[in-house]
């Protein structure tokens, strides 16, 4: 197989093919950057088109869109089964495989959900979207840096929950620096917090699963313990806290802002679920 | 013991204290709201001072500090042990604990992690600082409702890390109602989306303890593999996404931004570790 793009990324799922026995052509737009993996047995080649020229499965993790397209451009893609585990969005995903597609390319896009250091080790995964023959064909040579998770025909549904999963996550760091935050210069450890927060925030991740629940049947209310009325009413606690603290809370008063907006807007008695409405109204 | 509020937390408490077999005493500012845990068994006082005199073990589950304030007013609290679970800032514990201290109380003031259905079963823990043996003593008791976790005889400090546990929650619920209106209006069925959001999430919990650990010993970029530079290089993704699918980027932004500010201020090798001091310089 051929791999395009030998960066921090590109290189760890160089070494896990190589490393399971996948003969490799590798190729970089600075030379220099396949050394690690031509030493384990890789093969470079001169140029991106020569790369391509080598092997049917291309592999391309490369900085961007834009990226994919200047290393291709004078490429012969007929024939040739491309996977691209670039960064991009949804529509950069769909774009590039119809440009794929009309060159003769079958086409398959991934979202890397890892870090270098995870690949090849149990956690990490991929999801895929786009030609699903293609997917089943490659589905064991793939499988060996990363789990595999395909999500669908659609060629932007990958990257639309990488990005999905990538921006709750942010969600999550925000809110754990500024708990962090909060803590600073007082006698709590850091480690001491982390020890409770870790399991909290795995017991609060579960009820995303009620959103979905509630999304899917578009009720909001039945059942709901902790109403939106009741949390907006808590939240000055929050505020004051921080203020006691001397922590900003630009980090915390979007979303509690967004609270009140629903709940004066009628939906006191929701749970959180409806400002994933409110978010698209705007 | 007697239970000052009977809202829908204090009725969860009582219910597992009678049940446990604890004769209790209940007052509540509107009386009819005990009339589900006298059907238990437990005896309604006519007064907040006359509930105080029946016990030494006084637990209050009010609305606010200040309602704990106006309800003990003209209770006799001399020799008696209150533990104060009504939710507050810690500037509020620790203004209530010298209140009750200098009226001759021993004061332990806590912080329920746990909504009222969650009471009794497993999961639910209440964070307790303040006279540690006043804690010691009850524990037993203490430990009916929901498992105990004392973490310092500074009163505030419950309600710091209540504060801190629940604003952390506050962003990871940020990021999970804007990954969740990414995928609105698509094919992306929300609860195959939540089976991946939530090992997801889980997974990425644990990196507060490396964050802890940074903290700890102050060095920000030591074996950092995804820096600030990387990751405000790769948030154009995100926002790019959000665009194209008709989503407000209110809630991703302030941490972005942050991101951004302190990559530009000589600090793109660090990870995000950094961004717990910038929220305590403004």
């Amino acid at each position: 197989m051929t791999l395009l793009g030998t960066g921090a990324m590109g290189t760890a799922l160089g070494r896990a093919w190589l490393a399971a026995g996948h003969p490799l052509t590798v190729w970089n737009r600075t030379p220099g950057r396949t050394a690690a993996l031509t030493a384990e047995g890789a093969v470079a080649a001169g140029s991106a088109a020569e790369a391509v020229a080598a092997n049917r499965l291309v592999v391309a993790c490369l900085l961007d869109d834009a990226s994919v397209g200047a290393a291709l451009d004078s490429a012969e893609l007929a024939g040739r089964d491309l996977v691209n585990l670039t960064t991009g969005t949804p529509a950069d995903a769909r774009e590039r495989a119809a440009w794929a597609e009309k060159r003769g390319a079958r086409f398959l896009d991934g979202g890397i959900m890892a870090v270098p250091p995870m690949i090849g080790a149990p956690g990490a995964f991929v999801l895929y979207s786009g030609d699903a023959e293609l997917f089943e064909e490659h589905r064991a040579a793939l499988a060996v840096p990363a789990a595999t998770e395909y999500v669908g025909a659609d060629p932007g549904l990958a990257a639309l929950q990488d990005v999905a999963l990538l921006s709750a996550m942010y969600g999550m760091f925000a809110g754990v620096t500024h708990a962090f935050a909060l803590l600073r210069g007082t006698r709590v450890a850091p480690g001491d917090f982390a020890a409770l927060l870790v399991p909290w925030l795995n017991a609060m991740a579960g009820t995303a699963e009620e959103t979905a629940g509630r999304l899917s049947s578009g009720d909001y209310t039945t059942g709901v313990v902790s109403h939106l009325g009741m949390q907006v009413a808590g939240s000055g606690t929050l505020l004051r806290t921080a203020g006691e603290q001397g922590v900003s809370t630009e980090l915390l008063t979007p979303f509690l802002d967004l609270m009140r907006e629903r709940a004066a807007a009628g939906h006191a008695t929701e749970d959180t679920t409806g400002l994933v409405d409110l978010l698209r109204t705007r």
